[in-house]
C-alpha cells in the first residue's frame, strides 16, 4: 500500500509517499510544492492543485494522509491555509484517492508513542522508521512522511480495517 | 459584462449573475448549490467545485465576485467555509474567470452607500437594482446578487479600470 503525506499549507505544501507491506515501511520519494508569495493568491491555489494532482498521477498512492488543521492566533493565516487544504483535498477527490486525517497529536502519539513529543523527536523516529540516514529536509517534507507513517502505523484500528474493506471492495 | 457573485459556504453556496451594461443591471439567474450535511465532507468540496465548474460553463461570465473570508468566532465553520472557497475559487480559475473579492463592509457600502446598512436593507436596495419583483430568496441567493452588483458598482475605481485593461488585452 502506498500512503501520500501531505502536510498543508500555501507557501509550501510538504509531501512524503510511504510504501508500507507487512510491517515494513519505505520512503517513495519526499519533497515540496512551492508557490511565490509574489504571486496573486488565487493563482498559487492553481498552482498547489495542479502540482498536487500531478504528483498523485505520478506516486499512484492507495490512499493520501493529511494533516487536520488546528486553531491558530492568526484567523487569516488559517483562512489561506484552509483554502489551499481544500485544493489538496480536491485534487485526491478528483482522483479517485481515499482521504485520511490526522491531527497533529495524533501524528506525534502514533509515530513517537508520546503526545507531547518534540518536533525533534517525530522527526528522528521518522528517520529510524522508514531507516533513512538522514532526517528529511525540508521540515515540511519531514512531517508530510510522519502524516504518511502514522496512517501505516495506525494498523488494526477501525479506521484502518474501513480502509482495507473497502480496497477489497474496489480491487474485487 | 456578465458578473458572477459568490457567496461562498459548505452547505450551502449562494450564486447569481448579473448583467451590467452601461449603467444598467439586471439578474440573468441565481439560486443556491447546496450540500447534504450527511455525505463525507471531502466529497461535499467536489460537489461544490463540479457544481461551480457546471455554473461557469453555463453561465460564461466576464468575472467572478466572491465575498471575503472574516472573522469568525467559530474557526471550525471558518476552516470549513475557507475550504469550500478554496474550491470555488479554484473552479473560476480553471476556467479562466477573473476573480475579484469584496468584505460584506464593502458589500454593503457600494449596494445601500451605507457600511452599517442592515441585512434587510442591503436586499431591498438589490431589488431595487435588478429592477425585480421580489426579493431574491433563500438569502445565499440574494447575497450572492448584492456582492455581484457591488462589482458592477464599483465601475470607476482603479480594481474596474484594471480589469477593463485586462480584458482588453485579453480579447484583442
Amino acid at each position: 500500500m502506498v500512503v501520500l503525506g501531505i502536510d498543508p499549507g500555501y507557501a509550501i505544501v510538504g509531501y512524503g509517499a510511504v510504501e508500507f507491506a507487512g510491517s515494513n515501511c519505505r520512503s517513495l520519494g519526499y519533497g515540496v510544492i512551492t508557490t511565490n508569495a509574489e504571486t496573486d493568491f488565487n493563482l498559487r491555489l492553481k498552482t498547489i492543485y495542479d502540482n498536487c494532482s500531478l504528483l498523485i498521477a505520478k506516486c499512484k498512492p492507495d490512499c493520501m494522509a493529511i494533516e487536520k488543521l488546528y486553531f491558530q492566533s492568526n484567523q487569516k493565516t488559517a483562512i489561506m491555509v484552509a483554502e489551499a487544504r481544500g485544493v489538496i483535498i480536491l485534487a485526491a477527490q478528483n482522483a479517485g484517492v481515499d482521504i485520511f486525517e490526522y491531527t497533529p497529536l495524533q501524528v506525534k502519539t502514533v509515530v513517537t508513542g508520546y503526545g507531547k513529543a518534540k518536533k525533534a523527536q517525530v522527526m528522528e523516529m521518522t528517520r529510524r522508521l522508514l531507516k533513512l540516514t538522514e532526517v528529511p529536509k525540508p521540515d515540511d517534507a519531514a512531517d508530510a512522511l510522519a502524516i504518511a507513517l502514522c496512517h501505516t502505523q495506525a494498523a488494526g484500528t477501525a479506521l484502518r480495517r474501513t480502509l482495507v474493506e473497502r480496497n477489497k471492495t474496489k480491487y474485487q
